[in-house]
Parts: structure tokens; sequence; C-alpha cells
């Protein structure tokens, strides 16, 4: 049986061009899947007739969506057919089994959050991000997955608990990690340091058998990779992601100026550009596929703004994948043991 | 009248090798400067010996010190003639005006909490650290602060403004900076972003018309020196400071990689080494003097567990530096004026 996903062809910077041409990738290159265009029809055609594609696609048309730059709250308010308010409905009705968008992420999740159910046990959902980790030792697989990044800014230890869980089974399934080191973020490696909320997620997730618990982790294990899954709440993982994205722009332009600067700096850069190629390779946020907005029982994918036609075919891959190894299933099965295991502590809460 | 300065001759990772002869570079270099060593005499007098230094320096004979693994909390209270109280106490007496040390992080920072009385008018202390940025406008000057970085993990608003205070005289008495740019850490730039906690902050820092408040910067803005001033409560201070820490490594590391796998990357890294030189030098932690703790009436500067002379002689030349502007009582003045005409709003919190 072949798996439905709901694509906002109106979400993204280079959309609908780029991310039509994705859709066309997808769909040439994995099998048992539909891809379901949500958007402006004629423009979507124009698009499609561009390339010399056989594939039929279903259009859900729409003369709405919402720009980056709205303000995601009144958008998705004021917007009922908005293109991700009609994927996301689309979700809630049964028609598809998930969701790729590329456009405004606050209206991406809170599109979700109106239209699709979250996992039975899971109280608040998560946006989990791949970013790229040094690969020092062989354990290391060369990235790794922080959650929250913005959809929960703040978080209960039974919340902080079940980020592990998803981002656990995300990893394994969905990129074959087996048993993924999960470390909660805080400011040193002893149980006993952090506020009340990381004292007491800590003694949680050391009891949690399911999950392969590495202790706290300290800022300078994120790009270190000590980690594949790095837990914490929503408010500091965004800060630490937007901070990881802007040590990455201002390597790329110190590089910049050296290229310009002098003849030898610029032999020196030519020497090193196939390390280069490779390092921006692993970097390259088009690999792996966009955030995941986990907790919701069918997955939604938020791809990258600047996302292209190979970025938004990653993320309909793995948005299929997903719903074809029953992440949120799985989630819901672990989660749901380990609530009932531990209801006694968490009624106390 | 000379400045008198109290120097923790048992603390860091190099001592007392290291931070003696620290003592002895900036005693020869700085004019108006006493430096009292604290530690063990004899191996402090060995240490003097090897040099051919002609300046008499004092020496608090103790026997006791506070290693670097020690838990900070425990060995203060357990030692109360280890060289770090003793310096603390110092302060307190009126003996010096102020101390360094490249010792144990937190019991520096209870050392000074025990012995060295508040600025009047604020609640907490904060520990402030300079970091290195990227210099691609002319208002960026290649570094900027952070503060708070661990004394306090969480703040209140009142809190977070007074850190806005402390930083911005620091970087203006100290360095030079032409009304430091203050950023609050958040994100999103809106004033609306983040919690109660930091909405309020947001509306206090507007009105504090003493400072130069740019509005709330995000993660990225970090590395890129949008700010000079990094506004923010301990515990995410703590990690992203920790983090930058991670990225330097990882690149260091990835640097040495480079060097010994290809001979034409070698040759790379000869060719670039003018710029990496630069880049090191402007990176070098040993350049700024270590991190000051704000907020008590006299300045405690923690230097770097790695310190080198260089590194304790430039932590000496600040703390003399900052009793000489009188940094603390400029503080304390403004600090003043802004409680006094904001009393209701905090008598409100």
């Amino acid at each position: 049986m072949s798996v439905k996903i709901a694509l906002d062809a109106m979400g993204g910077d280079h959309a609908p061009g780029e991310v039509v041409r994705g859709a066309i990738l997808a769909a040439e290159n994995l099998s048992d899947i539909e891809i379901i265009l949500i958007g402006d029809e004629k423009v979507i055609k124009d698009e499609l007739r561009k390339s010399s594609t056989k594939i039929p696609f279903e259009i859900i048309h729409t003369d709405t969506w919402i720009d980056m730059g709205e303000d995601p709250k009144q958008a998705i308010k004021e917007k009922p057919g908005a293109s991700i308010n009609l994927a996301a409905r689309m979700v809630n009705d049964g028609y598809v089994d998930g969701i790729v968008s590329a456009g405004n992420t606050g209206a991406t999740i809170l599109a979700a959050a109106s239209h699709i159910p979250v996992i039975d046990g899971i109280e608040r959902t998560a946006l989990a991000t791949v970013y790229p980790t040094a690969k020092f030792e062989q354990t290391n697989r060369g990235f790794g997955l922080i959650l929250d990044v913005g959809a929960t800014l703040q978080c209960s230890p039974k919340q902080l608990v079940h980020f592990a869980f998803m981002g656990n089974f995300y990893l394994s399934e969905i990129f074959g990690f087996d048993r993924p080191r999960i470390g909660l973020l805080n400011i040193g490696e002893e149980e006993t340091k952090g506020g009340e909320t990381l004292k007491r997620t800590y003694q949680l997730l050391k009891k949690a058998e399911e999950l392969n618990f590495i202790g706290n982790i300290e800022g300078k294990d994120i790009p270190k990779g000590i980690a594949d899954v790095v837990v914490t709440e929503g408010f500091l993982g965004n800060v630490v992601l937007k901070m990881l994205e802007g040590v990455a722009e201002v390597v790329k332009e110190t590089g910049k100026y050296a290229f310009h600067k002098r003849l030898s700096w610029k032999l020196a850069l030519a020497l090193l550009s196939p390390g280069i190629r490779k390092l921006r390779q692993r970097t390259d946020y088009s690999e792996y596929g966009g955030a995941p907005i986990l907790g919701f029982k069918k997955l939604a994918i938020k791809a990258h703004g600047r996302s292209n036609a190979k970025a938004i075919s990653n993320a309909i891959r793995v948005a299929a994948e997903s719903s074809k190894q029953n992440i949120c299933q799985k989630i819901e099965d672990s989660v749901g043991r380990f609530n009932l295991k531990h209801a006694l502590e968490f009624a106390d809460a």
C-alpha cells in the first residue's frame, strides 16, 4: 500500500518552483508513494509542465497561503484555507499519512497543533533538528538530533522524558542508529546539576530502560557529538540551534573574505577544496530531510525555508519512511509503558 | 597611590609556576601596583628564585588550597584557610583592592560571595566572559562580553537589568568601548518574545537611559558580534559559552586532522598561517584578562584554568584597572539611580 504525503507547495523561500521540483524528484525516485500538492493549481501546473515528468500529481487548489514573514498565530486563525492548514486537515481526515512544508515554521507547528491529534500520553510536541557534529570517533555518525528547538519553550520533567523517547525512535527508525545515545543538556555532568526540573528529568531518564541515557551533557559536547539525541526545553534549544547556524555563517563569511584577500589564501582554499566539499556535504541541511515535529499522531516535517528540490525530496522521503516504520505508534507504545510505570511519580508532580 | 591585588598562587592548571611568573610579568610592566602572593611560601619562593626579578613580593603563607576537581561548596566550607578564601578575606579587610585566581571557578565565586560584600542595590552577582566575534563591520571591536555564564542560574528582570549595567561599565571603562551595545538573549527580536521574565526585562532595559540597549538578540547574533554585551541568565549563558568553546575545539581538531592527512592540505594550512595566527590571537583568552565576577564591591577576576603567565598578568592588569577606574562605584551609582526611578515597578514584582 502506498504512503500519501501532503506537500505545502506554497511554503518556502523558493516555492513553488523548487518545492514542485522536489515533489517530482521524490515521486520519480521513491516507490509506493503518492504526493498531494496543495496550493495555487495554475501555478503548480505551470511548474509541472516545465519538467518532462509523466507522473500524475493530485493537486488540491487554494488561493491563500502563509508567507514567511507573517505572524503565525494570526495567520493560522485568519486563513483557514491556507495551504498549510489544508495539509494539516488532510492528516486529521485520514486522507494523508504525513505533511511536509518549507514555509513559516511557527505556522507549520500551529497548523499541525490545530488539526492533528497529539499521541496518547504525550503532553507537548517538539520540533527536532538534525545538526552536524565532529566525527572524531567511530561511534559518532557525524550528526545528531536536538529537540525541542522551539515548539515548547518551557517543559516539565515528564515532557522532557517524552522528548527523549521521540528522538530515540526518530533516529533509530529513520537513520538506523543502534540505541541512540540520549544526553540531557545541562551545565555540568553531575546528576545534581541544574534546577529542579533537570534534576528530576535526570532521575526519570535513568529509569527509562528502553533508552540509552548517557547522562547530562554540556554545551561543549553538542558540536563534539557526545550524544546522538540532545534533550532540552525549547527556549534553550532554540538559542543553541541558532548559535550553531550563526557560527556556520561566520565561518562561511570568513572563508569568502580570505578567498578575496590574498592570492596565497585563494590557492590554499583551492588545495583544501576536497575537504571543504566533504565538510559542506556533511553540514548540508538538505541531506537530512528537514525538522520533524514530533508528538503528533502523524508526522509533520518542517523543511528548511531555503530548501531546494533535493531538500524537499529528502523531507518527503523521511515523512514517508516515518509512516512506513510506524514511528508515531512506536513512540505511543513506549511512552505509554513508561507513563504507566511511573504514574505515581507523575501524580506527585 | 598604588593598587594592591591578591593573587591566588595555588589556583590553576599550571600553578604555582605560571601564576608566579604572571605576577612577575605584571609587576615588571605595570606601575603603581603591588601583588600579594597567597599560597605555600616555600614553593612560591622557589618559583621566584627561578627568575631574575628584583621585585620584592609580599607572600601570605597557607598550606591549604582548593584543587580544580573539588566540590566548591564543600571545599570552601571545610578549608577556611585555603588560598582563595584568604584572598577574598583580604578584600573584605580592606587590605587589597581586588583578587585574581585561575583556580576552581565555583570556589572562586563562593569565596567572593562569602567574604566580599555585594554592591548596594545589586541582588545577584554575575560571572562575565569575553569571547571573540566575527569582525565584518567597523562597529564591532572583535570581541564581546556575555554575562551571566554561571553565577546566578535563574534571574529576575531586575537582576538581568543590573547585569546589563555591570557589563556596560566593564566594557566601557576597561576596554574603552563607547556606549557598548547591550543585547538581551532571546528566541526572537520582537519585544513580545520569550517568557514573562524576558518580556519584563526588555521593557525595563528600554527605560534604562544610561544604557545603549539594542533589543533582543538571537543565538546567531552571538558569534556575529551584533551586541557588545550579551545579557542572559546563568544557565543559558553557561551552555552558550561552553558550546562556543566546544566549537573552537572541534575547529582546532579538524585543522590538526587536515594537517596530518594530506601533503596538499599541509601546504594549504601553511599558506593560511598568517590568517590563522591573526585569528588565534583574537580568540586567545589570555589577551582579555579572564572573567570578572561582577556585583561585588571589589573586583574578583577568574582567570582561565589553563592560564599561562601572560594570561595571569593580563588578569592582574584588568583587576588593577577596574580598581583605578572605580568600576564598582560607577555600577553602584548607576544602578542606584535606576532602582530609585523604578522602585514602584520593582515593588510590584
